[in-house]
């Protein structure tokens, strides 16, 4: 692998994860700078020359997802005018991929948008891990190189030998992944059933579909915002007879309240990624993060000396 | 309703659909001459003056779904070098929409190089009904309405007044959708947990996560080809102890052996729109046809008088 | 002027001036909502049927930029997957045209990202004011109609009969404008030789270019953020030996440290327009807000009923 | 030439072509299965490993064109997906070449149809031979190598020392190439008139203008496929005096009846390359097949090794 | 036909021709001025309103074609960012079409890069009259009507009631419309058959394909800039027995050096359209001007009636 | 540097420059050829394979600018469909940079016209010096290297040691421009103030804003075609008190007329660079050309090398 021929520029929003993929390839970070006006106006500057390397950026966007996405979008012009040979834009938490449809009378399609944004911007290609819904590569014409965490967080699953495990979907919409989760760990499946009540906008959990008696419950989900999905559906699993509950998602959005909520949830464990950056200092005593940067270090390596990166994908 | 500023053109796989609609509309149908030559190539020909009209194309894409698919692309075009003022592709079933996403290493993600080249050929708006996935609107930047026929169907269902009614998807993947049939319906929602094997490729269904004995189960789904899920989750819910069975679906690709399938299952009744024309005589005395030609008649006149049609959408 | 064939949505950041347009219309402002949701995504939903319709959404970007700009593109998306006849984006301050060129190595050109990620989205035409340079009109491709405020301030200006007048640009790259506001006034220009000093990052002005001595200043500019920049060409203006000191803007950017630091500068009066909503309630004795909404009502206007709009450059 | 950079994938209508090709490139053709669904859907799926690899799809599009074009946009998408740097089609018969234009009014030209969508699709080369009109490279935005047969067919046409050759143009419309094949073989050129009549729909030869008289006459055409044309045009040259019957063509569209047709017909021989696959073992003692598989390998290593291919269109 | 929703600029290369379509039409050309800068900048400045009305610029491209063409890409964009509804380019003459292929390594199809710039301009419609090849409407993704002079020049030279007539083309290539006239007027048709020397640069006829002996031959063909090819066909008639020499052609590039060839050669009466402005006082006596501004005219009202124009290309 | 990896062409406009720019790299220039039709069309042909090469074509558009552009863009397609690795546009002087804004109702922006109709021609990398406003690098989608012979032009100016030197702007549009030529000499800046007079089209400079007195006054713009700003603008610093006049620009439209002018003006040297080819043998006494050859051949050899070429803009 030429170092040379290759930029890896963190955004504001992920530098510790550029930190952490830079230090797995033996590499040092390419110099940026963001800077913010008092009108609100970002600016970003390439700190090095570009011309002619393949330039990855990486940037999440989560809390300040506005600020985060055009700073993203900044970063691919800039690269592009400076004449990179290739910009991929790392998107290691992709908060406007929940907008994938119009599910209401006239509201946006808000990931295609984006989408249309970054390609106009200038990207060539894009790699996410665990988008909300697999049809969003469909949104980009560039390729979309779609990681997926099940590996890493399952095998930790696998390791702590959980016994009698159940693999509960928070609701219906997450079934088709619960049951990859199931097979990845060859146990049985249930899905919560869930409805949300309008009186005090509080969540009400009206069943579970399936067995969960005197199991081990394992929730997983593809992201917890406010933990209040994970913490409804424990607690209804604890009513519905389940003797532990563990959960395991690809991307914690952790607030202050988020991680208290949790921490007086029936919840065990959570395990989690580090494809966010909260700012925390304290995740209380039951959230793990299982670090996601060798993965994506692995898929940039792939892709620079044109190695299948599809291996990566497999559990 | 000024019918002279509106054209109707019913492509070669909905010539019967578009007859239906044209009448509801109090209509008669543009003229237009397909022709397929001895090498394969098609020609569409319109057959009337649409210069300044806004033309409906009306062209499913099933059993031929590539012809049928280049035909309205030629449409299209055909209408929009003819000066048309615009052109909605109403497709009443987009096969590609199952391509909706790389589940697989290298392969296409075919439902968008259908938008793209639909958009490419000039396509100014698409009318469809219950596609594969929702996302799929996404895959265009053109104005997708995406009708349902839920109500049309769930009403039949509610005038059936079956007893102890419990909705079944037949997979983890439409446990979504099977979701919004049972609040529609407001009875229990259970899912078939799917497996295929490999040793004669045939279908095994592990079991029936949720509670099934002694109720009337109904399979939704969005479409059949061979009946074989259909058949086979029918199968597996006897055995669970459904006391009777039967079937909802928006789409039926229906050959002679499908139609044989399911007349042996243990289906009572398999309830199916008219989007797809089969060429069959005898559908069996199993499966019961509603049309939803008025539903999509309502939404031409509805985009052609600048009303809403977000309404068709609800139950 | 036919209301039905017309919406006018207000963007969060332009509430009240879309109501004051609104009132000159004689109409009311079409529905629609802005959710901010946890993890900083934002949805908008369009309140009424827009299909066939000429939408104008008005949204500025300031202070919060990201976040309007962002929701700005999810408005123009709606309404065009809403089916709306054409959607003209009516931006009143667009923070990012001042990233119009390349002034260093390696950086974006934001404004032309921002004019691209607005026409990807679906906008068909576009309104603004005193753009920061008015090649900005040539990043897009749809018509771009810049209004001036000079004629609506500059009559203000007259109005106040101050006495031996001399126009002053803050520096050199305003000043092409301020001969603008010269002529239209009829008096000389003078301009301020700014230079930034590195030592505590404070703005020095090494002179005025022309002479002020004994005269009445009317410095000229349009934007101020922190008001740095008039406070210091004040200053300068009254060591050169100006009189009096006037300013007029067209976007006033106020923070409470903004409008202090002009309470206390040799500034008499800062005339400026109402394009950007501060939400300050105070802004001391020496700010005066002249309204532009009657123009981009007549601008609307003339563009609903097909009139020449260039009569509202002319001074 | 280094083949680690290179992967030539072969369509299903081109299987044959493909092996020949490789053949004469000494290297295996790229791994890559198509599937067709009962409903008519195609599924391919790439078998090896592209990311960063020229990709050459080789793909006639002919009896089941639609098909095989569809077939053809797959591969397309699915190697730019798996992050090929470059996709070439190669497509030996483009059927569609037909409809390059609107003789009648509303027709689609099919040509720039399936030219949009391949380029949407993500095509960055396009390598035919005998296009059926030269101005079909200009419905492609990417480079187009069309090369010529005329080299190959001319020399077989030499060595068979024809005595007294004129060529035969077999309607107006082909009179211009059936000049290069004079110039080239430095023999006379006559053109048939050609007109359809309506009574049986058969072909009617009008008169053969030019002198044919004791000469032996070679007809020169694009392609056939149904032998009528040739077979007609034969009959009138002897009508007309012609002593002996020749014709060479690239694109033969073989089917039994053809071949019947032309086995019947005065014609001695018809020369015809390996473009299309169509199928039979018996092609009768008169069609006598010359490959040009040589030529297509020599394109792809001369575009490969950037020599230029100019000289393969010479004769 | 309401007149204030149309708007007609006559270009500069076409200002007659315009006054003739506006007289045709009972209206009054629309205002614009060009201005030809020292630099040699062309600048276009629309003279009145044209917001939301659908303008119709006028230019043919001859003689000083890049001029003529980048001013018709300049009023293109200028009506468009003027507001105007839709801009259709009436092209009565443009040249480039003859650059409608890659007939030699490494040369530009310049037709193609034309369309383009225009379509990038904002061009919604284009209508021109005997395209150098049809194909070329294909080189647009917009609307092409491509009119044809056939028609009212054929109707002259039936009232001229030539005895034993027949139709030749000047050269291979332009055997397929000769044969077309062939067909309208009811007589033979001869090829000339064309090749060019290289000694002296002069062009030399090897022969006449078919019967003209004792015949009254019209020479048809699209243009002639030198009347050479015109000349030298008509000598080799008169040695191959023709009794007279007629043509007819739809673009005269008519220079003092061509119509004095014209006037020396046996040519009797050319028939010429007025596509093209020639600035010529005198023609000689032997250029019949047919006018083809009610053609347009014609095309004009029916496509802003949304009437049929195919009925225009009937012969 | 691979000398077989890259070719460099240069257009009919800028053969000098480009010989220049060759022997500075130590390469011949690419071998390329255009004809000019009587019809006004040019022709380009590319005489050496360029597949997969790196090809920069140079070519100012000044005097014959129309001709210049369109020969620019069918030099930039023949070298695409040549399959040319990339394109890269080198436009000493680009005449339409003027064209950059509506400063007029209804005209065209029509830098941005050429700026499409290039990128549509498939250019893949500009490189321009001095261009008339750095926005015009925003009118690109592709990167925009806009270099400057400030360095250049100002080490001359040093090099000349003029006393008490004050740099002139010759109007207020130009001051920011000189602005930078003041810093970099480290001297006073004072600017015409210049308005047109109607009565005979003549220039009339009202005053200078700023001391000239018994200083050395050092006119500065970005080119001149007539010479009359210069002319004018000197004349007005000597009445102004003025010691001697010195100018320096980077572009000369050089005509006879306009070099007579200079030669009788107040200005003692005019400093200017070999941007334009003016065909003028003699340019009197007073004009002083400085070569900017070296610059282009380092920017392109920087291009090739993946170096930065910011350095080059700074003085």
């Amino acid at each position: 692998m030429n170092f040379d021929d290759i930029r890896i520029i963190g955004g504001s929003a992920s530098q510790g994860l550029t930190k952490a993929i830079c230090a797995d390839l033996g590499m040092a970070p390419g110099r940026g700078q963001v800077q913010r006006h008092p009108d609100g106006n970002l600016v970003v500057r390439v700190g090095e020359n570009v011309r002619g390397r393949d330039v990855y950026v990486i940037q999440a966007t989560a809390f300040a997802a506005n600020d985060h996405f055009m700073e993203l979008l900044f970063w691919i012009d800039a690269c592009k005018r400076g004449s990179a040979a290739s910009v991929t834009a790392v998107v290691p938490y992709f908060s406007y991929a929940k907008g994938d449809k119009k599910d209401e009378p006239r509201v946006s399609i808000r990931a295609r948008v984006c989408a249309d944004a970054m390609e106009a911007a200038g990207v060539d290609r894009v790699v996410t891990i665990d988008l909300h819904a697999p049809q969003i590569q469909g949104f980009f014409r560039v390729p979309v190189d779609d990681l997926t965490a099940l590996p890493v967080l399952g095998q930790v699953v696998r390791d702590m030998k959980l016994p009698d495990l159940v693999v509960v979907a928070p609701d219906a919409g997450f079934a088709k992944k619960a049951r990859m989760w199931a097979t990845y760990l060859g146990v049985d499946l249930a899905i919560a059933d869930k409805e949300r009540r309008d009186d005090h906008g509080d969540l009400v959990i009206s069943g579970i579909i399936g067995d969960v008696r005197d199991r081990t419950a394992l929730i997983v989900d593809d992201f917890t915002v406010m933990g209040s999905t994970l913490t409804c559906v424990a607690r209804r699993l604890v009513e519905a007879g389940a003797r532990q509950v563990y959960a395991a998602i690809t991307h914690g959005l952790f607030t202050r309240a988020c991680v208290e909520a949790l921490q007086e949830s029936p919840i065990k464990t959570l395990l989690v990624t580090d494809t966010v950056e909260h700012g925390l200092d304290d995740l209380g005593g039951k959230i793990r993060v299982v670090t996601v940067a060798p993965l994506f270090a692995e898929a940039i390596r792939r892709i620079h000396t044109r190695q299948s990166i599809s291996v990566l994908f497999e559990s």
